[in-house]
């Protein structure tokens, strides 16, 4: 199938599509298109949405339609949430109406072998011939705050439009993303899962949110691409105005197998792809974890915020491991400036701590005046680019509670605030079970508090060493 | 200051003491004595606990006593939980009273420099003329859920005695620690935080829990050792019987430095140390998660239980991901065995699902007795020794419920049961925001009740293709 030229406004008919039609909604629990009509219902779409099945007359409340002929009016997108073999009949259908677009769900196309291929191509061919464009097959679709459309499995993502745009070939993926980054403060301008884009593909997408002027962060998870060469000039062009993450599977025998039969992609050389990412200035990163970890190190700080950390905590252990971190990642660990290390030794002058960088403030709780004044030093310092503070939390809250917790947030958004250094806590809760769901709340709300502060928060040690090593690439 | 000889009964007298006194025990709140007082307290250790603290007269509504010399009985082991330059007095009067040890939890010894490094060799002289051992100074104690002794701030850890012991010159990461892997269920024989170890050190302590008959895993974190020759016997030595599991830092040079002025430990090369550990047959490990996560592994699957994983789930990005992960990790994802291949292609006849090493079921949940068929398969494949399900946990639960979640965990103990394989469960808990604080309780139950039922479970892929690589080397 020829691919047609790139326009900016056929895909931006579908990411801002003002009306919806679902072909294939369904009341019915444990059913896909029950799961997603029951999402973009409870998400609440800006514009008119339509339900058509034929065999339901009423769908939690909502009027049904048998088909989208039936519908008051021709809607921009459809969802076709019904099986493969089913969908080309709903496909002529929209080629006869004239719609603008068509996200389609069902798996069972190229990914299933030569008799898949072939649907998936008649599949093509009808839009071609129809003048519109389709996003899949094999895909969630779109998940776009500014309409309120989401044919992701999101009734509870941030209704929040933000500058990140992510692209996904998997559509479990494309959901754990958008609901984790959406939970962090990280909002999206759209998140696109594409599956085995057999018309709008990878490049198309990135092309448009290049260009899209509210994204500044355009994020992707890859399987593979049919055009290496398109890929990149598409990346290098983007990575010049704008910050891109790019999450790449396919480096193994088992992953390549895995791609083959998931979209049917092809993985293509490691090697290739990592000097095709490091020629563009793209950062990769591998996994869910780390890819949002990212989106919110480049939200905070930004890209290339400086490689020289200062640890601190209360405990010498977790300067000792921390330092081992950050010098395998590449970061650097320098010593204090002279100055700042004797203000620093008049500061901290008692059994327990020691100054230096790893700066040990000896116990995770010590008096706020004196906390305060450590951290403000250590983050003047003149050779520190971020300051970085691991609270053993169950420690701290053993000492001092709740309130002692919230104090020590208060002073580093203070710090950050008045230095206009980066600060970045690192706040591990050490409490697993289940009666300690206390802990888990506490934490999440230091974290919400920390992070509308301008303060960082990071999970692990090993997860904020690599976050800041990697958008300083 | 010479080494006296390794005798196990000198430190079984103090992991296993009978009875305890705490000097400088407090009921003033923000102070470490007191927090150390009220976790002893509320933890209810098995034999006599006198507090001690001329200023008070009852703390928590228990008798304090003004000095050692006042107390009923001569306790075996005493706490000094005061300051370093007031420790020497205590220790003196525990010489002429005739404890059997003593733990020093101040600060300010070694650690600080020549003026500290007098103080701790008259400690040690002083326990050397009394006939007394010392555990620390610069550290936490013990925690030995036998005689239901903590030191450590824990009020709330396991009270189950275990096969784990855990030595640590870190305090913070001794208390994480337990904590952490109580909650996880791998129970201890004892966790001792030995600080500066200026009497009993590392090498006393591994030689004890390698004689120690309720241990079967040694753990430890180590910023280094004044003896490489006799850490080494000792470590081939433990490691010919039992399993164990280093966690060393001072890798990098600010990691050194924080080495150096927590412990006053000199990290001496990597190079060395690496090669150390591989041919002694220790499990290098980085971190408290890390270390866990290996616990964990042993505990359900013992030493070297096969390279070749499963992976299996709902969706074709988490193979694809996940064998990326596998093969970075030198674990294989080896072909299906034909006649398993065979099976599984009958049982997983639909759109979506796709048979093979990764094996993709095509959503979260399916049918539960295909779900079982497929699963039973799997494990009995001859070429899996171990098969790894990732749950897309906010997908599932949108799917089908809490029950339905549940549903799934139910398969997998059965599967587990009925196949012998090990079976390991990731489950990502993709909700973080403060609302969502059900999805978190619900991961927590299904994971005891994995745990329980004999599979593993992690909360992230890295983890555990990280642990399984790990327990296999």
């Amino acid at each position: 199938m020829v691919r047609l030229d790139f326009r900016f406004e056929e895909i931006d008919a579908i990411i801002n599509a003002r009306s919806l039609a679902i072909v294939g909604a369904s009341g019915k629990p444990l059913k896909f298109g029950s799961l997603f009509t029951a999402s973009q219902l409870a998400f609440g779409f800006s514009g008119p949405l339509y339900l058509v099945n034929p065999s339901e007359k009423e769908i939690m409340g909502h009027p049904c339609y048998p088909d989208l002929a039936s519908l008051p009016e021709v809607p921009e997108l459809v969802y076709i949430a019904i099986p493969a073999y089913r969908s080309l009949d709903i496909l002529r259908e929209c080629a006869r109406l004239g719609v603008k677009g068509v996200v389609l769900l069902a798996a069972g196309f190229r990914e299933m072998g030569d008799k898949g291929a072939q649907l998936e191509m008649e599949a093509v061919s009808i839009a071609r011939n129809g003048g519109f464009r389709i996003i899949g097959p094999n895909c969630f679709g779109i998940y776009n705050p500014r309409n309120r459309l989401t044919l992701l499995p999101g009734h509870d993502f941030s209704g929040v439009p933000g500058e990140v745009a992510f692209i996904s070939q998997s559509g479990g993926f494309s959901a754990q993303v958008a609901r984790m980054a959406g939970d962090l403060g990280i909002h999206f301008s759209a998140v696109v899962s594409y599956g085995n884009g057999a018309d709008l593909n990878e490049i198309d997408l990135l092309r448009y949110f290049d260009l899209d002027p509210a994204t500044r962060v355009i994020s992707a998870y890859l399987e593979g691409t049919s055009d290496g060469r398109g890929l990149f000039e598409v990346l290098k062009a983007a990575a010049s105005r704008k910050d891109v993450v790019i999450w790449k599977v396919g480096k193994s025998e088992s992953s390549r197998r895995a791609a083959a039969s998931h979209t049917g992609s092809l993985a293509g050389a490691t090697s290739l792809w990592e000097g095709l990412f490091r020629q563009c200035g793209v950062i990769e990163v591998s996994g869910v974890d780390e890819l949002c970890d990212v989106l919110l190190a480049l939200k905070h700080l930004g890209r290339r915020p400086g490689r020289r950390i200062l640890i601190s905590g209360g405990g010498g252990g977790l300067g000792a491991y921390a330092g081992d971190l950050a010098e395998a990642e590449g970061l650097e660990v320098p010593l204090l400036h002279g100055d700042a290390e004797s203000r620093l030794r008049v500061i901290l002058d008692y059994p327990g701590a020691s100054v230096g960088n790893p700066l040990d403030i000896g116990t995770p709780l010590i008096h706020l005046p004196l906390f305060e004044a450590a951290m403000r030093e250590a983050a003047l310092n003149p050779t520190t680019d971020a300051l970085v503070f691991d609270l053993a939390l169950n420690f701290a809250l053993g000492l001092a509670g709740e309130a002692g917790v919230e104090a020590v947030a208060d002073v580093l958004i203070k710090v950050r605030r008045e230095t206009g250094k980066p600060v970045i806590l690192v706040a591990y809760s050490r409490a697993l079970r289940l009666g300690d769901m206390a802990v888990e709340e506490l934490s999440r709300r230091v974290r919400d508090k920390l992070l509308s502060g301008g303060v960082l928060v990071y999970p692990s040690m090993p997860r904020a060493m690599r976050a800041l090593s990697l958008v300083n690439r």
